[in-house]
Parts: C-alpha cells; structure tokens; sequence
C-alpha cells in the first residue's frame, strides 16, 4: 500500500511543512520506500517530479523540502509497490491531457484483477493497477462529455458513479486534480484539516518541526491539506467516510 | 527564437557537461531567458522539469548540473519568447502519451498561422504555436497507424512527411523522442556530433569547463548529441541541411 497527499488552497501556497513530514514516512517513520512523486499545478502548468528512489533518500525531495514552490493544487504520493516493480513508469502520480487541461492522479490501494478495456486515447505507460485505473477515468469522462470540459456541477457526480465502479474492484483511495479543484475519494483511509484564520502552531508528528502558521500567511489565505494518515498531533483532523468523494475548491470541500 | 539539446546514446549517460553549457545561454552567454526545460527518458519513465525562470538562475537547472541523471534519451530547451507568455504551461518539452509510450518534443522556430484543426484527443494546455505543431503531429500519427505501434520503418516516413508539412508554414526545427529513438528536423539551424571510442577532451564555448571523456567512458559507449549551436569549439560537429530529419538510435544517426 502507499499514502497520499493533497493540497488545495485559495492562494497559491508552499508545501515544505507538510511534504517534510510526508517525506519521511517514505522510508524512515513508515516504510513507503518503492518511489515517490508530487505535481504542483502552476496557472495551467504542472511540475511533476517522480523518482523510483525512497524519498528520504532522493535529491529531487531535498529540493522540494528547501524550495518553497507556491501551488493552489498538490497531489503527491510515497509508495510500498503493490503492483508494478519498483520502476520510474510505475511512481505516482501521474499526469494525461484531457479538454486541453493536465489531469493529475495518484493512487493508494489495490485493485483486483481490475483491467477495463482501453478503446479510447489513453493507455497506460507502467504496469500499475493505478494507471490503468487513471486511463479508464479518462476515458469514461471522455466518452460521457465529448470534446466538451463539463462544468464542475456536471464533473462531480460523473467522478462520484466513476470512483464508485472503480472502488467495487478493491481498495481505491485517491486523488485527482485539474488544477482548478481537487477530487479525493476514500475507500478505507484519508483525513482532511482546513487551515484558516486565526491561525495556530502545528507540530509534525513524523519530524520535530513546528510551524506557526500566523506568521506565514495573510488572514485571507484558506489551506486544506488531505492525506492517509494525520501529519500533526497537536490539529485535529476530520476523517473521511468510506465511499465519500469530496471535491475541494479553494481551500475547502464544496462536497 | 530558443535553442534545442538532445543527447542519444546506446548505455544511459549523464548529460551534465553539455547541459552546463547550454544552460548558460540561457541568460548569461545568451539571451534565451523565458524559461527552460528538460525531460530523461528511464525505461519507459520520464523525468520531466519545466520552469519559467532562466536558466541561469533556476534552483532546479542548479540541481540538473549537479545530479547525474543517466537516460539514453534527452531532449532540453532554452526559450526567448515569440507565441505565447511566459509561463509554465507554454515551457518545452511537451510530454503526451500515445500507444502507451510517453513522447517528448521540443521546438525552436516561429510557425506563422498555423492552426489545423485538433479533432484527435490532443489539446493544446499553454499558448504556443509549439504546442499547437505537437498536439497536431500525434493526433496525425494515431489517425494514420491507428491503435497499432507503428515500427521505425514506417514510422519514420511518416514523420518525414509530417514534419515537411509542418515546415511549410515557418521555421519547424524540432526535436521528439518516444525513448527508443531521437527524430531531429532541421528547418535552419541544427549541429550533432558523435562521441565514440578513441574518446578525447572536450572544452565548451559557454563555460570554462573541460572533461575528458576517456576517463569516464568505457569504450563501447557511443552518445550523439543534437545541439542548435555546437557547444564545444575544439571538436568537428556535423550541421544537418535545412529539411532534414535525421533519427538517432543507439548514439548514432541510422538515416
């Protein structure tokens, strides 16, 4: 199995704090050692950085804990290869375009024997369940909408019946992201906090690091962070139901 | 106007020295400062870093000159702006997947008008006419061979073609790997060189920086490099003739 991580935010925002404590569950605190990898949307571009190294012992996670790269939309993701050799084709997560927009998409479970037929665009790089699954994401949505990029009241119930087929063949936690909200569907285990004004200290609970997030932001800025398992102690996280898609949109969930 | 690097080689090689070198023109030695890219091909993996800072002055192009990434198939762009902001979503390469490889491309030239139409699944994210010529060559590939992974043999005839067409509407030098092959279309300006044994130093023209590639080559290697000006001025580098596309296997040209 593996873990996710997310963010979305009003205002474009760095995520050092968070990344350092997810980072060293990716083979120090916890033993997600088969790869990793994190998408920052920036305006329409993405930077996505990927590597079949433990991310505690990756330069291209140094560079992200000591570069504050300011994103509205993160997805990132360590993984315990369940399917797929440790390979860099197999690391989460991954990146298609779809209606001229980058989709990214990370995954976190284990799909049985779950291999729809790919007759559209995307077919999957890896040998991942995960990517086969992302493909056929794509796929549907584009077969339901055409050419046409649905608004996002069109989006979420096509991805709520999508999540749920998918989720019927095994574990599917995941996380997929536009640029312009993030989608997060639990199946077994995935917890969300909004940080917002007035803001407090957090402490991580994977690393003795502490933020006090008052100094670092304006009483305007909204932070919501989701990810497997809570990165702080001292917060309190909401967990998600089983089954429960939520969509966030400027720092908070809509749904 | 930007400049193009591509490196194919037939064992996976670092390309830090020729990197370093062609990073400098973007900023100091040159004024190709609107941004930069690079993309490694490992396995059927990508190792994709965009930025819309020069290059000169990226933290991640820091990171690309000193973290030996070894891939046989490289492709880099320094960009002066002509179509398009400066932004992330309009830096070079571009990745897309089709056939279940990734391909990467890169373009320096100025395409005037040139906007056929995109019926396929390929849009284009930023505002290029770069990205535009992409999107427009993968669709042409998939209508033409279908669902099927064409063989290099047939493939390369038709990127011939494509690329001429293309050509005709303004300056197309360009640059597309899959991993298995580096396809290089010369409109105006493009130089390649052929490292192999008996290896000898090489000085660059940018920096002040020599390596002597016998002390760090065995002698079975064998790596090509595509440059749009020759970085080195103490080798003999091959200029391509205005039309050309030449494809780069194992670290040699095959046509």
């Amino acid at each position: 199995m593996c873990q996710l991580l997310g963010m979305n935010c009003n205002v474009p925002t760095d995520i050092i704090f968070s990344f350092t404590g997810f980072a060293t569950r990716g083979g120090r605190t916890d033993h997600h050692n088969d790869g990793w990898g994190i998408a920052f949307f920036e305006g329409n571009g993405v930077r996505h950085f990927v590597d079949y190294q433990a991310a505690v012992a990756s330069p291209i996670a140094d560079l992200i804990k000591s570069c504050p790269i300011k994103s509205k939309n993160v997805i990132s993701h360590i993984r315990k290869a369940t399917q797929g050799r440790v390979a860099l084709e197999n690391c989460h997560p991954f990146v298609r375009e779809l209606w001229g927009r980058y989709w990214v998409f990370a995954h976190n479970g284990d799909l049985k024997n779950f291999m729809p037929t790919l007759d559209g665009p995307y077919r999957p790089v890896g040998t991942t369940d995960s990517e086969w699954a992302f493909c056929y994401l794509l796929q549907q949505l584009r077969k339901r909408f055409g050419d046409r990029l649905p608004v996002l009241a069109e989006l979420t119930p096509a991805l709520q019946e999508l999540t749920e087929e998918i989720a019927s063949h095994g574990v599917f936690n995941m996380m997929l992201s536009d640029g312009s909200a993030l989608f997060a569907h639990c199946a077994t285990n995935l917890h969300y906090i909004v940080r917002q004004y007035p803001f407090a200290e957090a402490h991580l609970s994977d690393e003795d690091l502490s933020v006090d997030f008052s100094q670092v932001t304006t009483p305007n800025d909204r932070v919501a962070v989701i990810v497997t398992e809570p990165l702080t102690a001292n917060e309190v996280w909401t967990q998600f139901k089983p089954g429960e898609l939520k969509v966030f949109v400027d720092g908070m969930p809509i749904e």
